[in-house]
């Protein structure tokens, strides 16, 4: 036997080359067989349309389907089939990816396929597609193994072995009542190690977790991440089962509200897509924009108080944006810190002031040593440069300093009290947050900055 | 028999009654069992310290073991066990769920554990404590089924049957040679699927995806996520199998990947603790803090060029924190778009100018509308407020419109250019590309502003 390396191998690339190969065709259908669906996938996307063609018509409609779950942009690939082979793909899917696949697709082709579909498979598709997006509902899988619970182990058993055939999904069995409600769930590696003559009542869980089909998404992530199993039931508030969620779901919905913290901290009201029109786009931006825009406004207006002090020095505005920017960057940790907290942990109030203490803290600490290092550069620049005595040099900068210093620690406290309000009156903080803080922030750094400077350097030093 | 109803169940209510009721011990223990272990541990945590003691000793340390997988500041509780039964505890852990609980313990106590634990134990928690926290090694589990290429479907059934009372992950089986590297994979759906007679060969799936042990988590995640297997195996360079990363680990994987996220884009080097020292959290701000410092000293510097302008006109001061908040807000929206879908998917060179294209017309979009929306605002501002004749007023606010506009979209392309440039280069665009966008921002939007103001207001139109 050769000895195998365990480097990485490139599997994609391997099957290129095997896929453009003049194999007898059933010989290359084995081949590709031995390799990872996620890879053929790959692999496929680097071929041209007439050799993934010919691929198609070799591997049949049951591997196609499991390789198309693993394509991203599955629709392309998808209109190369012919529409019957097209229709018995979505047939051997699992019916969250066959929805996931006709939602794609055009209307025209839509309507062909679901035509054609049979009466099961397109009740669960049109059942799966009437749920709203944010509820979980529209995440749910019809492929799972269900049991009656009057069974004996040996009924169980076989009939699991049935239901296999069909379903990916085993590693957790789902059981009802005689009315077809729910009763529980029971772990494949509880079946496997049961003896024939134990009772089926003693391995099923009755408090196994389960979700109602109008769940909102958002709102029982959390619940599902901490359960931690490989799927989930979801349940009519009447108790029959409608599908499950599975680990795989799991993974993708954790990566999906991802997407969104991070299109909301960045200011859009949705993720966006590639593909999306301009225009779409535009409309996700623009809500923020324009109550950033009046915000700004406000900030300028104080900015226009101080119109005096820097008709009379103005010098003092070479160093606006700087204080502006440090004390948003002191409040976007804040903010980022205690968002992550927040979303982690229920904190007690007690908790929540220790948090705050210690953002102070932080602000205290690194606004020092970033006022102290303001102070010594730029009272060197602008001795250097502005052509100012020393004296005034360092007057300047030290203004600047405590400037930073104070807005720093009152950022630290904006930053994480206000996500921490919003939390309190179920505002999302990710989102309502980021602005807010910002305006306060530029409000509290621009009165800080120009107040002293007019304090320190017009009223007491005369610096004029 | 009674009629359910499928409302929301606090099962942890529940248990916390169950808990306190004065039931005898074996039929407190069996009702408590019914229960997930998610909500026995949510339930123990409402209790008093003795109140759990009590429970910890009905409940025999199989179970305890369980539910404190499910524990978050696991520490506290594992501390108030006596030392026999912490032991026994964390030795019927899953080996990566009782190295997360001996790192969390003081020296002390983690030395104390360590020298009862048996000799295979010890072994492997060393093993994995020994990775750095950054390689896929560190997550492994030592818990998994593994037999040789060489059985009968006959032989592999019963092997299967002898190791899972001990593991948990049983929903992929590992196949290693006779020189105990690794072979392949087999879907436990397929071992319960095949017959009596069949080849264990044809069941092995020899181009399963495996990672090495000392890859690294940033990058390998997409391929773990892209895969969606139950678990994948962690292979020594010579091939052996070192352990395996579970669907779980993989959701709390993406979990903490998305934590990191948001830490960088706050401008953080590492996520942070709740209960970390003020010196550590304040560490890991301080290094962009005075990146940012240094590039703000340097936008401040390109504002002294402009001191002139001021001198002369000081109204134009009121609009600078306005229209360069605007351009960083814009530059940060396209930064989020970009970067997520950078992460999401491998772009080609045409797509990526397409994502450029459409981001400087969305720029475009939305910097005429906010423009025209500051022209036809500010200028009444500047007549009502600042007392400037009519003329003027809107000279000055079409000024700050047009500089809106123009660093609006010089923004966008900043911002979604500088990413891709990291990304390309191997550099994390979370990370480096924030502080330098916003420089970049500060710089053209001030140029822009006070060059126009420079030119238009005061050479032209001699508003002075």
């Amino acid at each position: 036997m050769k000895t195998r390396k365990f480097e990485k191998k490139n599997y994609v690339k391997e099957l290129v080359a095997l896929m453009r190969s003049t194999l007898p065709e059933k010989e290359l259908a084995k081949r590709i067989d031995n390799y990872h669906y996620n890879d053929i996938a790959e692999a496929l996307t680097c071929l041209t349309e007439n050799e993934r063609k010919h691929i198609y018509r070799i591997l049949g409609a049951k591997h196609v389907a499991e390789i198309f779950t693993y394509i991203d942009d599955i629709e392309k690939y998808f209109n190369e089939l012919t529409l019957e082979k097209a229709v018995k793909v979505i047939s051997l899917m699992d019916s969250d990816d066959a929805v996931d696949l006709i939602e794609s697709l055009d209307e025209n082709k839509r309507e062909k396929i679901l035509k054609h579909l049979d009466e099961n498979l397109k009740e669960d598709v049109q059942k799966i597609m009437s749920y709203s997006e944010d509820e979980i509902g529209s995440r749910i899988t019809t492929n799972y193994i269900c049991i009656h619970n009057h069974l004996t182990i040996g009924e169980a058993t076989k009939e699991l072995l049935k239901q296999a055939g069909d379903n990916d999904n085993i590693s957790t069995i789902y059981v009802v009542d005689d009315n077809e409600k729910y009763f529980g769930a029971i772990d494949l590696k509880d079946m496997i190690l049961a003896r024939k003559d134990d009772k089926l009542i003693e391995i099923i869980s009755q408090s196994y977790p389960y979700l109602l089909e109008h769940d909102l998404i958002d709102e029982c992530m959390d619940k599902i991440v901490e359960y931690s199993e490989d799927s989930i039931p979801v349940l009519k508030i009447t108790g029959e089962i409608v599908g499950v969620i599975t680990s795989d779901d799991i993974v993708e919905l954790v990566d999906d509200e991802m997407g969104e913290d991070y299109a909301k901290l960045g200011g859009l009201t949705a993720e966006e897509d590639l593909k999306e029109p301009v225009i779409e786009s535009s409309k996700k931006r623009l809500p923020w924009l324009i109550i950033l825009l009046f915000l700004g406004m406000a900030v300028s207006s104080v900015v226009g108080m101080f119109e005096s002090v820097v008709a009379v020095l103005p010098i003092v505005i070479c160093f606006q944006s700087l204080v502006l920017d440090m004390a948003g960057n002191v409040g976007t940790q804040s903010l980022a810190v205690t968002i992550r907290v927040l979303m982690d942990e229920q904190l007690t109030g007690k908790q929540k002031l220790t948090l705050l203490v210690k953002e102070v803290r932080v602000g205290l600490l690194n606004g020092s040593i970033l006022g102290i290092m303001s102070l010594a550069f730029l009272g060197i620049y602008i001795h250097v440069f502005k052509h100012y005595a020393w004296g005034s040099a360092f007057l300047i900068s030290a203004c600047v300093g405590v400037s930073l210093l104070v807005a720093m620690v009152i950022s630290s406290i904006v930053g994480t009290a206000i996500p921490m309000i919003f939390h309190k009156i179920k505002i999302d903080p990710a989102v309502a947050s980021g602005p807010l803080i910002t305006t306060v922030n530029d409000l509290v750094a621009v009165v800080t900055y120009y107040g002293l400077a007019l304090i320190f350097l017009i009223n007491i030093f005369n610096l004029v």
